[in-house]
């Protein structure tokens, strides 16, 4: 049922978590169908847009009545890999890192921080989220033995090249930089870079528009 | 020279902030023209995606020359309205609000962190990057006194809301939340919600299809 996705832009993959949040909220609240204008409203998108971008992937939902939620919502998790488990580091315990160790949303969604790794020694063999912190130098080790698959960097800029060379010699395929700075991997690693000052600059931009 | 912008679509503007942060870059690295091909390769997207993008504004880039990187970081700091000072308060002082808090990428684009909030005794008066975590409960006050325009919620899920009614109330004019709930707000505020899942579920749906 799903298709071929090869040509999928950026632009609708990243609202595909959107999605798959939402209608989970949706089916909280015991909603069992959904049409594509309420799911819009709910999200701030057009219906076209939604119906455009699951379109992509198959034939989702049935016209005039809308979208199956519980359906819609195994289709989604299978999309974007989320019935997989994936093992995550995170590196660099400051106050980011913490933070997303943290986080309750991410192991809810398939993904499992498996190690965390700092350099500072107040920090290693410290509990996070009932995870030690392990010390930056076991890395290469401790990535293979937990098979970690995506790095998490939360150390600051100028560490963060290194850090990265070293997730791709021990083998991980994914990596997502909270560094500000932009980082060069091998072609077959994936990299998201997250940009902070995106959220602050959007609204920046609306509120220039309405503020006398 | 900037047309009415007023058709953009949000994924043009998210994709302003990219475009302005790898200019500066190109700047600093002495480099005072660019074209739309080498500006792509940096970000990771086509081109014809930049032209398109710069073209919703006006005129910008000389064919067959490229862009004048110190002019156009002059144009997309003003459409993104970065040439304001904006004063921003941090509702929830945990680690995502500290590392919020001492993020230097926000005062670089004209941001001033104003304000920090917290409801526990424990934190209240301590400093954090140089200001002074105040009581939730003079919120209201401190929002008028120090004209502050955007709040940050980084509370509980099960606080947002309510801190988000007291922000609106008190007068702020966009809302960037990053607790994990969808929150109401009346139709002029600007709100912006950052779902931290988002990055991993890309990496996640770009492995899945790249992993054997």
């Amino acid at each position: 049922m799903l298709k071929n996705s090869a040509d999928v832009s950026k632009a609708t993959v990243d609202r595909l978590p959107l999605y798959f949040r939402t209608l989970r909220q949706v089916q909280s609240e015991g909603i069992e169908i959904i049409s594509s204008e309420d799911l819009g409203r709910r999200i701030g998108v057009t219906p076209e847009q939604i119906r455009k971008d699951l379109a992509s992937f198959g034939e989702f939902g049935k016209k005039g009545v809308g979208y199956f939620v519980r359906e819609l919502i195994r289709n989604i998790s299978e999309i974007l890999g989320l019935h997989r488990n994936w093992n995550v580091a995170i590196i660099g315990v400051g106050h980011l890192g913490w933070a997303l160790a943290n986080y309750r949303s991410f192991s809810s969604i398939g993904f499992t921080v498996a190690a965390l790794f700092d350099a500072d020694p107040a920090k290693i063999d410290q509990y996070v989220n009932g995870l030690v912190v392990s010390a930056i130098d076991d890395l290469e080790k401790i990535v293979k033995e937990r098979d970690i698959h995506i790095g998490v960097i939360t150390v600051p800029a100028h560490e963060a090249q290194d850090v990265a060379n070293r997730l791709v010699a021990a083998g991980v395929r994914g990596i997502w930089n909270f560094a500000p700075v932009v980082l060069k991997v091998p072609e077959d690693i994936w990299l998201v870079s997250e940009d902070l000052s995106v959220g602050l600059s959007s609204i920046s931009y609306y509120l220039s528009r309405n503020t006398k």
